[in-house]
């Protein structure tokens, strides 16, 4: 009734910073130069009968290169759920519905690991630093109806003197091959309201993915525009993939994080295993502040090795 | 030879602060508006044979709303024993025979969770807080011998330049339905010390239980006289529980802790399963100083959902 | 492909400080006054075909006399690897090859626990605090050809602004009952350089460790001569240990941090099983500056259980 699971990502590069004119080899754990951050975890589910169902789910994130634990400590998830025919109810902390449909958007975008151009510099650089996982959650996921399914999100924000809860919803449509996806995300407590089209679609020889998300920003943060284009393409034991992202901000406070940002990744994987991979990333990063002045002008790349258990 | 265990709680209701007036509805993790904390775990036994066991318990707690682990790490427990014909002989950091006994005197008052009255804001708005675990403790406890029983902690003070060592002691009697046990703990570091009688009775269609506690404290912290009482019937699947708590200080230096406190608490369970359950809790708890005015008013509900594993 | 693995060591005794002439009776967390620190696990292995495994290994170490864990969280170690015929690679953080080096010239020098008076007192006294793991660490293990084998550590410093990346090697050879070992270990942000030769052999009705060391230290730190001697003896389920070790600091900068130093330990331990034992240890320690006055004397005795899982 319980599972152990985990995963330990480590690899060997460099990180250029250009704009500092620095140049550092090391040892990335899997989130910073790799595929996916370490973890280890418990779940569990619970047959309650009548089609009911209880579930958990408690993820730790840790740095495989030193040791270190994440905070929180269970940051990946710390969930308790009931499914039935209705769906499934979800309490604690765990991603957002926003966040499922902008991974959709970088499925096929070079692994949606921290080589992803979008995520990792590029939307970020930008301002697109929306919360990927609320605390004090409770969330409805309806069930796949006809190839429809929509989710739902309301984090308590548990002070007596404000209005800060936040929330998102998504609405999707998925068959065997393609998938589309709708967000949007209101952080009440930043200003800062996040919405995304996602999609991706496996042609079999070759898939894409795509994002395109739009920041209605507070008066300081200003507004973004942003998209993602991933492709990747499996070829025995290989899966090879690129991608390209832009961002725009724009009606910042006196222009102050107005800019431009954009960056393409490359990365391909060999597998070792249907549990063991080792892989190698390149990610090229420039954003530009309103002047046109570079910001930050950044180069990763690592090689690496990533264990599922 | 090792068992992985735990219990993940949450809830959402509502914490209204009459005095401050101010009223937050929110998601709880089960030790501040649910049933229990939830925790994550570790134990095994070994059979050295000749009737010896060797045993360990490692028990994390966590706040499952928002992933953080509390600290210490192994909060609950972090214990070695052995066990045998003499009893058990127990090293590490566990509860104390103290708490054992005060555990007793609540088992059947609101399922000895975050709503009982009596250790959430009565007792403790009184002045009765004691510590339920020892660091540094060795234990001692009987085997249960025609229904009696005893326990004994120590716990090293580890100072060189003081003697603060805390100590505990438990006498008790049990039989199917019946169990009574006297406690008495001193924590020397504090200038507090403690003195519990407990009793429990299950007739079968309900059950009680009841605790009375003397403080005998420093010339700061004055003397406590506390008392609760709980009822539980089980109706089905569910089980349904109402408990009541009062407790008086005086004696402090100037009145300064003096006062009364009382509150009361209502609580149903619904079981799905052995293992997971539906809930919901109410508590009101007034705690008034010297004078008569009231330094605490708070009034808790929540519904929520416990799954152990 | 997951092992959940463990270990629990407590014991109570005293320890006795001449220079401060103070005496602390204490519950020891076994890194302290016992055998070795507490720990638990994940640690796996899979099968990758052609003789190629991976294998991972997260090991937490806490204090179980309270219960709180150590810092980082995978302090033991976070390590992933890749076996082979070619040998081994690991990534990640665990112990050099120059500490391996260490342990064996402690390995039967008081079961290499808290009471081995080289690595507790006379070697750290003297100044030979080196570090016993590496971070973000890349490690090659030769196979064992013909008894010899050799390892490589190299650590990245992960600073663009200097050069003190940390490295190790050791070369040895062992057959069934005889082992040795030549080490050398950098860390060059110290300015600190080790060398070991060490040791043992397996007489059957007694065993023997021996390790000799010598630090190439900084100016401030100044260099050291170390050296340490064990003999182990069975006696049924009983095994029986002494050591004994010396230290000598010279050139350090005005010479603040010569001395000399030594001390000697005794223990006993009895297996109640193969995962569980008794035992019981003295150490005896004594540091003295350049002066000749005493600047550490030291006595520890404690008796405890340690057990496995």
């Amino acid at each position: 009734s319980v599972t152990l699971y985990g995963r330990v990502d480590l690899s060997v590069g460099n990180l250029k910073d250009k704009v500092k004119n620095t140049s550092t080899t090391q040892m990335f754990q899997g989130g910073d130069g790799g595929l996916t951050t370490s973890r280890w975890g418990l779940r569990g589910t619970e047959d309650l009968g009548g089609g009911l169902k209880a579930a958990f789910k408690l993820e730790n994130r840790f740095n495989a290169d030193t040791g270190a634990s994440q905070d929180p400590y269970f940051k990946g998830e710390s969930s308790l759920s009931l499914t039935g025919g209705f769906g499934e109810v979800k309490l604690g902390r765990s991603t957002t519905v926003y966040d499922d449909v902008r991974a959709l958007g970088q499925k096929f975008d070079v692994f949606d690991s921290a080589f992803t151009a979008s995520s990792n510099g590029v939307f970020k650089g930008a301002g697109g630093d929306y919360a990927s996982r609320f605390d004090n959650k409770i969330s409805y996921y309806t069930p796949v109806m006809g190839g429809f399914y929509a989710g739902l999100d309301f984090a308590f924000d548990e002070d007596a003197t404000k209005s800060a809860d936040r929330h998102a919803l998504k609405l999707g449509y998925k068959d065997k091959a393609f998938e589309i996806a709708l967000a949007h995300q209101n952080e009440k407590d930043k200003g800062d309201k996040y919405t995304a089209l996602a999609g991706s679609y496996d042609f079999g020889s070759f898939a894409l993915s795509a994002v395109y998300n739009h920041r209605n920003g507070s008066a300081a943060n200003g507004d973004d525009n942003e998209y993602a284009l991933g492709v990747t393409v499996p070829v025995g034991a290989w899966s090879l993939s690129a991608g390209y992202a832009h961002a725009k901000t724009k009606k910042s406070t006196a222009g102050a994080k107005d800019g431009k940002a954009h960056g393409f990744a490359l990365g391909a994987t060999y597998a070792l295993s249907k549990r063991t991979r080792l892989y190698a990333g390149y990610r090229d990063v420039v954003v530009k502040n309103a002047a046109g002045a570079k910001t930050k002008d950044e180069r990763l790349y690592a090689v690496g090795v990533r264990h599922d258990f």
